[in-house]
């Protein structure tokens, strides 16, 4: 029996809603005929209830990030969202008591070994949630990406976190595998919004295969753009 | 000063997640630099809070349909998202008061003439939201489009709705433009899932202009797809 990978997709005050609702999707699409589906998906919060993508929507997380980090080592995948820039820095502001939990549970996420059970850990940031792992420390001399108009934001912030030169490479792709961190966790970034789609199909066809991958683009009457099918009106 | 279109999107039990977040994340984009933003968007809901996407995620909706009744006139747009077979069969089962309330909302929707002060009056469906549409009984004598597997299931429920043959033609299209009611309410089907991104910002090029609907597109990296362009694998 193939086994289930645990997804963990976290929801924070003005998070864009397609970051998070489409790696959701992705994960949730309901498996071809005869066979099993092999994601379980929890959204955790620090607020609940939480507003999200300008107040557009309000989502009751499953579970409080303290209750998530109570069980952290049974999840395969962590993914972060991103959000508009001055949600992001808001987040990012030494006041904020969700984003120093938010910075908390990445660095507990990206410390932890492989699962026992599958033998894998990702975190995956989909657009602008990259700045969160900048600030999180986990970017430094590493090849990322995030949404085309923020390369600069990305750097800055893995600056700061560095305390100087991170030696970040911020290039421009629909997702880059940033590598691991020493304990393990593969890192994936998305480009901005929609490139969450392709990323998390990605890391299906990494963890499942090629042909599920397809089948849940089929479902969402998706084609699958490439990795190196960056945004088109910058190049 | 260009009018604010006011748009509600339904959440329903099980309802799938991109079928609604796709539309809300383009009305809810941040507008061009030194522009307003023209959407206003309300999510409405029958339960509160109210489970969707198999449970992946809980949604608090901002209105019930109730409330939303009380001051529909006021609202341009109305988006359907769709579900999977079952949740949409549930939501249909004559048992469902959370359905009757949906039937009902389309059928008054369908009734207003175009809004005063925007004079437009907009009905979306996405995915199979078209067998909610075709069961209020809006969809006879119509060319429509709904998920690529769920062509059947359409027409079987609008020929139910019909008590006979419903004469409607279901294609294959992104989405179809199926014509206005007698009141004025133009109605707009997304084909599957992601096709609602597509159908959003057609309907956003209609009431504000291409340049603005490419915006949109840019800040969430979606490469438009044509209408012709409906999903390839079966092509």
């Amino acid at each position: 029996m193939a086994p289930v990978y645990n997804a963990a997709v976290l929801i924070y005050s003005q998070a864009d809603i397609l970051d998070f609702a489409g790696p959701l999707e992705v994960l949730t699409t309901s498996p071809p005929p005869g066979k099993e589906s092999v994601f379980q998906t929890t959204t955790v919060g620090f607020n609940n209830p939480t507003k999200v993508a300008n107040n557009a929507i309000t989502i009751a997380p499953d579970v409080s990030i303290q209750e998530l980090e109570a069980n952290l080592s049974n999840y395969d995948i962590l993914i972060i969202p991103g959000a508009a820039v001055e949600p992001v820095k808001a987040i990012l502001s030494p006041d904020s008591d969700e984003g120093k939990a938010i910075l908390s549970l990445i660095k507990k996420f990206t410390s932890l070994p492989p699962r026992k059970e599958t033998g894998r850990r990702v975190l995956q940031s989909v657009c602008t949630g990259a700045v969160l792992l900048a600030a999180a420390g986990i970017l430094a001399n590493r090849t990322v990406t995030t949404h085309h108009l923020c390369y600069d934001i990305v750097k800055e912030v893995a600056d700061q976190a560095a305390g100087g030169e991170s030696n970040i490479n911020v290039v421009k792709k629909r997702w880059v595998d940033a590598g691991s961190t020493d304990a393990g966790v593969k890192i994936l970034n998305a480009g901005g919004v929609t490139s969450g789609l392709d990323t998390t199909l990605h890391l299906m066809e990494t963890l499942v295969g090629k042909e599920r991958a397809d089948w849940a683009a089929e479902i969402i009457e998706f084609e699958r753009r490439k990795q190196e099918d960056a945004w088109g009106i910058q190049k």
